[in-house]
This record gives structure tokens, sequence and C-alpha cells, in this order.
């Protein structure tokens, strides 16, 4: 099947675009290709790229190009490919036919870090998201529906988005008042409950004036379960995309706020996970977070710029967001907090000490490796003189270092380490085989840097091995 | 009655003497004068002074000292009348026949403040705490229980309170190895749940040793419902003691964090109470907190300085608390930028305009105006020449400004304010009576520091009035 004979078969069906298959985009596609309450024709458009033409081609196979938990991937695929209603394609004549476009494109921040990795500057690279939009207004309909839902800087949909479709629209000589622009934030989580996160979720949108606003509404309420989730009209687009980065600063900010107190804990002899837990009872203070490695994950470590950046640079503001921005600072060197950690309790240097690190990937049962504080750990070790090795049995290349994991872990404990390290969450690490395994071993040291053991596996453990655990000065 | 007679009285009753009369140790005294499972007999001790004595007197002639909402105070205070369980003295000879001792003092930070508000320095002053603990040293017997619920330095319990109760007693000649001392703190809300904050929370503590958390336990099941409210047992006493900080100092932080967004909200037209709202939705994200003119009371404008100082001062780290202190300096700043809101809207310079304040205690439907954020707002515009004048409904006499409020909106509003400011959340102000009155002034300015009016009462006021909402932008 080709373009034309998809866009064919279904005339009379309304045509919802989706610009950029990454992680949102193309889940965000087959939702729409399963509405609950209406019936469309999917178009998922990546750029004509190398990894571009590979997602296309891969979706058009029937093979959906990425590995989650959620079984209702596969069902809904399968369900759309049955129906026949989504096509992914790079060719922008889609646009052209597009009664919805719905944005999903990444838009970067390029940050500049010291060697302790605290920030010294970073930039917003807005041009590839303005070059995308620039396609949309060289080919759409006047009268579409343009979706934003890639976290932008607040004051993008008012101050570039709307600005640059119109003037595409008449320099084409078409009429720049009937095109509809909204914005409205996913909240995705990869994992188990991926389409829920798009379809079983609160979700907050704006339009530039109130007929946009309506048509978001009117989109949002055949894809989204509104009776059990409603939705929140905010008055403009600058709101909503103030709330999201928003959203992602309170959490980067409540993560560096728990690093300090980590320290301390360890200088006053505290457990600080049991402190932590003793105040989550209240509900006041149920968002305090446990001390870790690190914050991994492409939102948490860039959104709170893009707010700063946004202020002076879109909405006239003269000041940064100082503290959101410290926050990210503090969580980027939350990976050599860790190490320092381990250098300050290990009796010798860590230098030529074997180490292993036992996952790699930023988060549990998860074999992503993007933006995993495993990665600078690994790199002040590396600096530290010290012999690596690494376990995750989800992740058997690891592109950002080089090296290669082992998958299973009686091989990757063949090297007796001196040091093993807990660095990702995954739950095998919790079962008693592992534990098994880990007294198998030599007299080592273990240190869980992220509270992952459980006490009853701390005692057993320690009957051979010495524990540390980052944020318990009790151990 | 004198203390030799209510001793007398009550031979064979245990003993617990609370130790500082104040907002927790006044109320205490009445929750373990009603334990729930236990029978004892209190002595609330206070200060020689003329404060203390005053506060002495007045529970022995029946009066309860603390007005508050709270219809269980005087239910808890008649019934112990009746038992006759309770005697309140400042005769320092009351330690001798305690088994139980309860520290409820204060225990100060002496804060430096720049012109802008902004914290330069601070001061933890220890001395007088550990005077009070020497008192109970020089008369206590040697295996009473002393319960420290003061919000301490981190530390304190084991570097202070320990080895300076064992001199004592070893300066008496008496065994320092049967007292036992530990840790636990209150979360005592003045307001409708006064008591109930004391007797039906959750409750965390510690002893610095293990007969001592033994003690601790023992004791305050009698007087907690630790069937519906568990309590919690934490390693050591700094711990508990860096629990009860660092909840402060959460909600300190998590506080401030919205300072910035809301000038931002004002940079780009948004209103961010909606924003908050519909964030909030979310419950990883349920403490996020709303603008407003500033933080009151007496616990979050300290505690992370407590935190901090104990840090570098007894628990041998070199480092501050950076980002508790700095939660501090914020939040002593947001009234000034409250003020620096009203002086940026406002068409004309504030001097020699009438500026009627609503509300000047710390917080709605209380009468207190200790640490009340009103109070720097006030000067703010004393210092920008405004004509000033106020009116709360539960203050006549404000004492740390001098000025005298109306407590009758009609007679508060006969000065035909150019600006009324809404600056304390008495419920009152949310009436259809205030709106009413507001409306039969004279066209003026309103400004809401803390998004109290309801979106019918703005509607309403706008027809007559301009009003402008701190952290709304689109007002």
């Amino acid at each position: 099947m080709n373009l034309e004979t998809f866009i064919k078969s279904h005339a009379g069906t309304p045509i919802v675009l989706v610009q950029g298959l990454g992680f949102v985009g193309s889940v965000m596609s087959l939702v729409v290709a399963n509405a609950i309450n209406g019936n469309y024709a999917v178009i998922g458009v990546d750029r004509d790229t190398l990894a571009g033409r590979k997602t296309v081609d891969s979706l058009n196979a029937g093979v959906f190009p990425i590995v989650a938990d959620d079984p209702k991937i596969a069902e809904f695929f399968e369900k759309s490919r049955q129906k026949g209603n989504f096509y992914a394609t790079t060719d922008t004549a889609a646009y052209a036919v597009a009664d919805i476009i719905i944005v999903d494109i990444n838009l970067d921040v390029h940050k500049v870090s010291n060697e302790k990795y605290a920030l010294s500057g970073y930039d917003v690279t807005l041009a590839p998201f303005i070059s995308a939009i620039k396609t949309i207004g060289r080919h759409c309909k006047p009268d579409v529906l343009v979706l934003v839902e890639t976290t932008v800087p607040p004051g993008t949909s008012k101050e570039v988005v709307a600005p640059t479709l119109k003037a595409a629209l008449e320099e084409r000589g078409l009429p720049s008042d009937k095109i509809r622009i909204g914005h409205s934030y996913e909240r995705v989580m990869p994992g188990p409950q991926y389409v829920d996160s798009i379809q079983n979720f609160y979700r907050v949108y704006s339009g530039i004036d109130e007929k946009s606003a309506d048509a978001v509404e009117t989109f949002l309420k055949t894809i989204i379960r509104t009776d059990e989730y409603p939705l929140t009209r905010l008055g403009n687009t600058n709101a909503t995309e103030m709330a999201k980065v928003l959203e992602n600063s309170y959490r980067a900010m409540n993560i560096a706020f728990v690093v300090e107190w980590s320290r301390m804990a360890e200088e006053a002899g505290v457990d600080l996970y049991e402190v932590v837990h003793a105040i989550r009872q209240r509900p006041t203070h149920s968002n305090l977070m446990f001390p870790g490695i690190g914050v991994g994950g492409y939102c948490l470590t860039k959104d709170p710029l893009l707010a700063s950046w946004s202020r002076t640079n879109l909405l006239g503001g003269k000041d940064k967001l100082k503290q959101s921005e410290t926050a990210v600072s503090i969580n980027d060197q939350m990976p050599r907090y860790a190490f320092e950690f381990l250098e300050r309790r290990y009796p010798s240097a860590i230098s030529s000490k074997s180490v292993l690190l036992l996952g790699v990937s930023y988060r549990g049962d998860v074999g992503d490796t993007r933006f995993s504080p495993v990665e600078p750990f690994y790199r002040c070790l590396l600096a530290a003189d010290a012999r690596l090795s690494a376990h995750d049995p989800y992740v058997n290349r690891w592109p950002e270092t080089g090296i290669s994991p082992h998958t299973n872990l009686s091989d990757a404990l063949t090297v007796q380490p001196d040091i093993a390290v807990i660095s990702t969450g995954h739950r095998m690490y919790q079962q008693e085989e592992t534990t098994k395994a880990l007294l198998s071993c030599s007299p080592m040291w273990i240190y869980d840097t992220i509270g992952l053991l459980s006490s009853t596996q701390i005692k057993k453990l320690q009957t051979k091995h010495t524990v540390i655990i980052l944020g318990r000065g009790d151990l």
C-alpha cells in the first residue's frame, strides 16, 4: 500500500496525522487509531532520515518499533492493522490531507556541564521544531487543527507556532484565520501502563482562541476516557505549556531536595529511607522523594531549563527560574555524589579495584540506557581507574559507554568483583537467587545506590560481605 | 491547693511533668491528663517569669490560657479539673517527683535579614534550652524518662541532652545509667483539630538506647490512639530529630518553589491557581503549593535553619543545607514580592494612597499575628509612604506594628481606600456581605494576595473595581 491508496480507501473518514513517531507519537497513533468515540484514519509521519525510514518501514511491516511491557501495545497495534486505519510514511504530502495534526516531535536542550557534572550553561535549540512547524504550514489545509503535544518552552504555541503557520498559509495565498491551534500535554509513562497513560489519564488542554480550544476538546473526548478522567481547560496556551514544565520542575526539585539530606543522614548515622517513609505517612508530605543515584529519562533533566529559557526568551521576563535550574544542576551531580559516597566509605583507593555495575538502564525493568544516571557514575569510576564490568538483564550493549553488559548474573559474577554496585532497580536483584549468587562470591563490598535491598537481604549479605547504602549513615 | 498537696493526693499514681506551657505543652498536658489507656497526675511547669506565672495562675484558676476553635480543649480541660489530676506551677521542686518529663519548651533561631528581607545570617541560641535541661538534671529522679518534644537541631538529644543530664546526675552523686531519654515530635496544628493533632495522629519516636525507646513507646501508647495511628520507631534520636526538621524544610521548599513561577505566570498572562489545580490532580504532585503573600507561623520560618546549623555544629558535616536555607530566604522575601506585584500593577505611585489591609493574622480564622507575613508587607507599604489601616475580625491590637485594626468591616471601609488588600484567608472575606460592602465603596483597587476570591466574587467586584490577584497574570 502507498499513501495515495491509503487516503483513497479512507475517503470520508477524518484523517489524523501524527508528526513524530517516537516514544509518544507511536503510541499516540495507536490510541487515535483505536479511538473510543470516533473513527479516524491515522497517518504517522516521521522524518526522511535513516532512523525515520526504519521506524516507518517497521510499522508498515507490522512490527511495532518500541519494545514495551504493556500488552495493550500489541493488542492496539493488531487491531489497527485489522482495521487497516494506520499508515506510516515520510512523505510530506500526507500533511495536505490531514484534518488534525498532532505534533509529537522532540524539542531538545543542549546542556553544558563542568567536570563535576554541574550545569554551567545550556541552550534551547528551537530550529528543528520551527522547521517541523514550517513543514506543516507549507502543506496543511487552511482549516486544519494543529494540536501541539511536544513539551515546549511556555509561549511557543502563541509566539512561535501560530505566527509560523499563519505566515506560511499567507505565503500560499490561503486564509490564515481558519486554522485552529491548541496545546495539550501527555503524561506518557513507558512501561506496563503505556497505553493507559494516554487513554486513561487526566489531560490539560488549551487553544490560541476559543474555537481552537473547543476543537481540541472535541477531539480529545473521542480518544480519552474523559468520563473517568475529566479534561481541564486552561485559560491560554501559555498556561498549559507552563503546567507541563512546572510539573516536571516540581518533581526535579523534590529529587534535588533530598540530595543534601542524604549526605546529612550519612554524617548523622541515620537511615534516610526510614525517615522518609515515616514522613510520607502524612498526606501533605506524600510527594517527598527517596535518595538515589540520580535522575534519568528525557523530561526531568531538561524541562526545568525549557521553562527558565522561555521566561527570558519568549515571555519578556528578566530573571531565570533559579531554583529550577539549581535543581537540574544538583540532579546532574547526583551520580558523582553517589560515587563520592563510595569513595569515602571504601577503606582503600578505588583504583584498580574490580567494580561490577548491576543494572545500567535508566529505570528498573526497562532496557533503555538513554540519559541513564549510571553513565556519569560509570565515568567517575573510570576516572578513578576502577576495572569495570556490568550486568543488565535487558541490555547487552551499552552504546553510551561502549561496554557490553552480561545479561546473565552468574557470568557477570565470575570476575569476583571487589565491589558490586546496585545501580538500577531491576526486580531480579530483590530475588532470593540474586542473594544466593552474591553469597557464592568471595567477600566483597556491596553498594546499593537506590535502597533496593530489603532488610532481610541486607542481613544475609552482611554475613559475608560489607553492605553500604546511599542515604544510610547507619550501615 | 499547693504542689505538695497535689503530689500527696496522687500518691501511687505516675506523675508526668510537662516542661513549658506554650502552644504545644499546654495542650499536651490536657492529652496526658485525659490519657486513653492510663491514669496520670500531670504537673505543668512554666518558667518563673511574669508570662510564666500568668499562664500557671490562669490554668490553676480554671481558665485555659490559649483561645482555640477546638471544643475538645474546653472539654478536656474541664475533665481534668473534675478529676483534679492537672496542676500548674513554676516550682522546680516538681521535677523531683516526676516519673516522666516531657520537654515542650521553645528553641529559637535568631535571624538577620537585609533590607530586602533576604536572610543574611542566623544563629541558633541553644543556651536557654540547655539551661532548661540542666534544671531537670538538678532535680530529677535518676530513673526518670525524659521525652524531648521540642524541635531541636538534629543531634541534640545525643550530643546535648544526654551528656547534660548524666553530668548533672553524677554531680549529685547519683547513678547516670538508669535515666531514659527519648525524642518524639508532635505535629500540633492550632485550630479546630488542636487536640486531635496530638491524640489522633501518627507519631515518630526514638530513644538514646533500646530501653529508652521502649519506655517512650509504652508511654505514647497510653496517650495516642495507636491502633488507628500506629507509631513509627526510628533507629536513633538523630533520625527522629532530622525527620521533624526535614518535614518542615520540605514544606518550606515547596512554598519557595512556587514563588518564581508566580512571577513567571504574571509575565505570561497565566492564572497560576488554575495551573496548580490542574497539576495537583496527579497524586505524585498533590503537595504542590499555591502562590501567596508569604509563610507564617513559628516552624517553617526557622526549622530548615535548625537543620542546617546542626549539620556543621553538631554532626561534624562541613556543608550547610543550602537549598533549605535558600527556601527560608525566599519565603522571607515573599511579602516583599507581594508588595512589588502591587507596585508594578498600580498605575501611579503608592505614596499617599490609602491602603486597607483585610486581615493581619498569620492564617485564616485565627487571631494570632506572630510571624505573620502581613507584617513585612505592611512595612513595605509604610516605606512607600502609603496611608495604612487594617481590618481583622479576630485582632483589635496588632502589637508588631502598633496599629489597631477595625474588627468591623463597615467601620474599616469608611476610609474609602484607594486599595484594599486581602492579606489573610479569613472565611468572612468570601461571604456575600463582604462583596456587597466592597461594592458600596467608591471605585478602588482590590488586591487578593492569597487567591481567596471566587470567580463569582471577582466578576461582581470587577463591575466597579479593579481586581488583581497575586500569581494571576491574566487579570
